[in-house]
């Protein structure tokens, strides 16, 4: 769509869609949409509908009231337009777009609706749906992912799922999993309203489940401080705790390479592939968490997971033909380990709470992330707790059996020493994939007693052929053929279809039971992608591409 | 693909892929496809691979083995071809494929090994995979479907799923979910065995957990026989019992009409519409099921359900443009309720449970249906117990509040009764839906206190108000508005994208868990439906039809 890169660093000074204010316990964000201000040319963001860039800031802030706001308890969305919510995804954005950008845009969006449900469930900063006009496709998509919704009930403002009948594809967003699998709507209901596209209002949708409220205007604004006010005397969050400011990342970026403090990428394009390499602690973490939140930002744990985060992004949306990924590691195990140990010692602090969380929630975006994960386990590496889960979020692993030839020992070349990994506390805690299990549970998923065996092995480094009798990694070469193997191995990825890559990894990476939220990466997700790669939605007399020119979609009307 | 229509039912007599035997309490299903005998022409099944015709055949005997054999309770499946089990779905026949007819076989594909597994769960007839040579993608994939899975150890025959590296597809029937969440293989294990185009043979499959156990040919015959002996001494399945025999199902097609005793079908072209009856039972049912085995076929549940299961299959092969089904019933409800107690009460009777199980899995045919399903409950109707489950099964459903005008009491019209549903014990039992809930507990997911509502009212006729307040029907309109209703509804459905509707409705219809059965409707078929449908795969230059011409594939290396 846009040949220039897709930059996911904003700054709050330069929002263009978003004002947030705060009178806490709770903030308001209003989403108030600059029509000129698309991301690319070629579209106006009328009715509060958005694009990628909108998105990005949306993200952006949810994060922002989490780290530098701990007073801040609910967080009520609304809308700075008179009589619209919001519209949903720009239609002539999406009618644009190439379908790997609609894709790519779709799991974000997605990602961030996660992310604020998160943060109700998991930060205690809890989101209140301040419908005040009409709320419409992935508008009330917006709506469905905070935990209360109010609509206003003024005789025009209603919520709608007008995607089938109106452009063809689905509310794929997570609205149709929502509706049935969060507000339990009942789903011959929840039919008859995705199929109207005027939606349902006032008294109905509250009956319907749709909202939980209905409220006439002159009682509005007081209601809504009212319910917020209420949500927010649920929360945990502390009193009078001084926030952590995600301070600007600093980041080098070129043709052939990502920078940052502690994570690095080399984009090789020949290969079709990135070699990121994770920088462990140069340090031994501080004292208390009290000292940590001095640290800031700088706090190892939380400035490594925002540069994977912002890595992980770029390369997903600017650098679609990479389509391999390989992870090492560099640093003292010990270090990562002692870090670890401090963040799960202060669960009870807000702090160590929201950097827990957020790398949980990074590592759910690598594992959604439709790229090949290949972790190279060297000497000299760090694979250890929260950084062995980047081994573990591989959908394949190599550790190096010995060391390499060319090491010497006599020189203090922290080579000489072979490649280990640790399983730490960390591995068995918090950081759940979208599954509900963790990592190694996904990994030793049916076999009790494989995950039991690791377990108990937990704090002790493990060398190549221990790792992979526990089952902790897959290939364990020497140095003789440790070159050729992961060389085969990525070359051998390059030249498979990247399409059926993509379906094999999603189906690989969750094992197991599935919830609300691998529903909508899994089977959502893989239906809107069919959809929208279909010419019923995307050919020239689809209905997404015709939207809006008053000629009708043009169907084949044969059911597949 | 064809002109011609599909026809699924198929006589023991004339099949020309499967050999059957029986040395009870063993069954044999001996897999030696006819090289020329593809269901339409342009390819050759060679080296036991399969097109729908095989399949068809297959279910056919799976079916036959339930109803006709009770005294079989070990049911092995091999091959009759030297060195090779079975190559899987026929690749000529695919790449020749419309994109909706690979997806149809494919579900029918996952259909017929669900059943298979069912039989082993829910029936005592254990299926035994004999892989005596080498089992690929779809070949595995049936093996997959059995309880356990022998591989000859001959250092030649190996399992392997080469979809992804040699055509750019995926195992797609069933494979990718069966191998990490039936048989628990490890995940990376799964990636590179699904990257291997040679697959794993021997110990190492067994190591794995791809196969159960590796048995060099020598002993071959001997321990497959053991393990069929000792899986038979697993089964419950009655000693001496006389089987009932499927006989040839009675049918008249034409382009308009499908007709078969209890159930009937117009085909409304010009509206894209099937209006379905099915009729409830003429007389009382036998007072046991002795007496029901006496009946054979002809047995009411089993003979509604076998037409039922045929007319489903020939719509959704040969009627791709009949988008809306529309459900009607006539009969005596009574009778309906009368005939579900019987079989409720002799759950313990083989053939009483496999009549439950074949509606079970009937109906679950009808869920995982890319059609629009409307009930339309009129007077005269009988949408009690297990026919309630049609409008169950419905997206929407329409009840008439009281009487048409025109009915006339006097003459003892049976329209004069108001149109009335009856739950019934059966709706809270046995009949679950893929989820494993009933469609009662899923049409009430989250809402227990509907369910509970609902559940006390069994037994009693419900009229459309209260049907509808208990929430068991979607719409009550009165003869004012009847017809126009459900031809607003119908004409509506018909003018929304096809592909659309088919993602909606296979989101909505599976609220709550997810099972292995839904994970391989839901998240595989739609990862698969999507890259059958990309360039990469199905495109002039993709993997699927330049495979064996010699030519690599070309492929978009972006990733989507």
């Amino acid at each position: 769509m846009t040949e220039e890169r897709v930059e996911f660093r904003v700054s709050p000074d330069r929002y263009k869609h978003w004002r947030g204010s705060c009178d806490s316990p709770v903030a308001t964000l209003v989403m108030d949409v600059d029509e000129q201000g698309g991301l690319v040319p070629g579209y106006e963001l009328k009715l509060n509908s958005y694009d990628l860039g909108v998105d990005i800031e949306l993200y952006h802030a949810v994060q922002r009231l989490r780290f530098e706001h701990p007073e801040v308890r609910t967080v009520v969305i609304t809308s700075g337009k008179p009589k619209i919510f919001c519209a949903g995804a720009n239609i002539r954005m999406l009618a644009a777009s190439a379908h790997g950008w609609k894709v790519n845009f779709c799991k974000f969006t997605n990602e961030t609706r996660n992310g604020i449900e998160d943060a109700t469930a998991s930060s205690g900063q809890t989101y209140l749906a301040a419908v005040n006009g009409t709320a419409s496709g992935g508008g009330y998509e917006l709506a469905l992912a905070c935990e209360h919704i109010m609509l206003v009930d003024d005789r025009s403002s209603a919520v709608s799922l007008p995607e089938l009948p109106l452009l063809g594809v689905l509310p794929g967003t997570g609205g149709l999993t929502r509706v049935v699998d969060k507000r339990h709507v009942r789903r011959d209901l929840a039919d008859y309203f995705a199929t109207r596209p005027e939606g349902v209002g006032g008294k109905k949708a509250v009956q319907w489940r749709l909202a939980d409220e209905a409220v006439p205007r002159p009682r509005w604004d007081e209601t809504v401080a009212e319910r917020a006010a209420e949500l927010a005397g649920r929360s945990g969050r502390p009193e009078g705790a001084a926030g952590v400011v995600l301070t600007p990342l600093g980041k080098t970026r070129d043709d052939d390479a990502i920078s940052y403090q502690h994570v690095a990428a080399r984009l090789d394009r020949d290969a079709g592939r990135v070699d990121i390499t994770v920088r462990g602690p140069a340090s031994d973490p501080p004292a208390d968490m009290a000292e940590a939140t001095g640290h800031g930002a700088r706090f190892w744990p939380l400035a490594v997971t925002r540069e994977l985060d912002d890595l992980i992004l770029d390369l997903r949306t600017n650098e679609t033909e990479l389509g391999t990924w390989v992870f090492r590691t560099e640093g003292d195990p010990g270090r990562v380990l002692a870090y670890d140990d401090l963040l799960l010692a202060s669960a009870e602090d807000w702090f160590a709470n929201e950097v827990l969380h957020y790398l949980k929630r990074t590592l759910r975006r690598l594992d959604v992330t439709s790229r090949s994960l290949i972790a190279v386990i060297e000497p000299g590496s760090c694979f250890a707790g929260s950084l062995l889960e980047l081994a573990l979020a591989a959908d394949r692993s190599f550790q190096l059996a010995g060391v390499f030839e060319a090491a010497d020992p006599n020189t203090g070349d922290p080579d000489a020493e072979p490649a280990a990994i640790t399983l730490g506390d960390i591995n068995v805690g918090p950081l759940t994939m979208s599954n509900g299990l963790t990592r190694l549970q996904t990994r030793f998923w049916g076999d009790e007693a494989g995950y039991e065996a690791a377990g108990k092995r937990r704090g002790v480094a493990l060398e190549a052929e221990d790792a992979a009798d526990l089952g902790l990694i897959t290939f364990a070469p020497d140095d003789i053929d440790w070159d050729e193997e992961i060389r085969i191995a990525t070359e051998e990825r390059a030249s498979f279809s990247p399409d059926a890559l993509t379906g094999l990894e999603a189906n690989y990476r969750f094992a197991g039971p599935e919830t609300m939220e691998t529903k909508i990466f899994g089977r959502l997700s893989a239906w809107q992608n069919w959809i929208f790669n279909r010419p019923n939605a995307s050919g020239p007399d689809g209905a997404l591409r015709r939207f809006g020119t008053g000629q009708r979609a043009v169907f084949d009307r044969k059911r597949v």
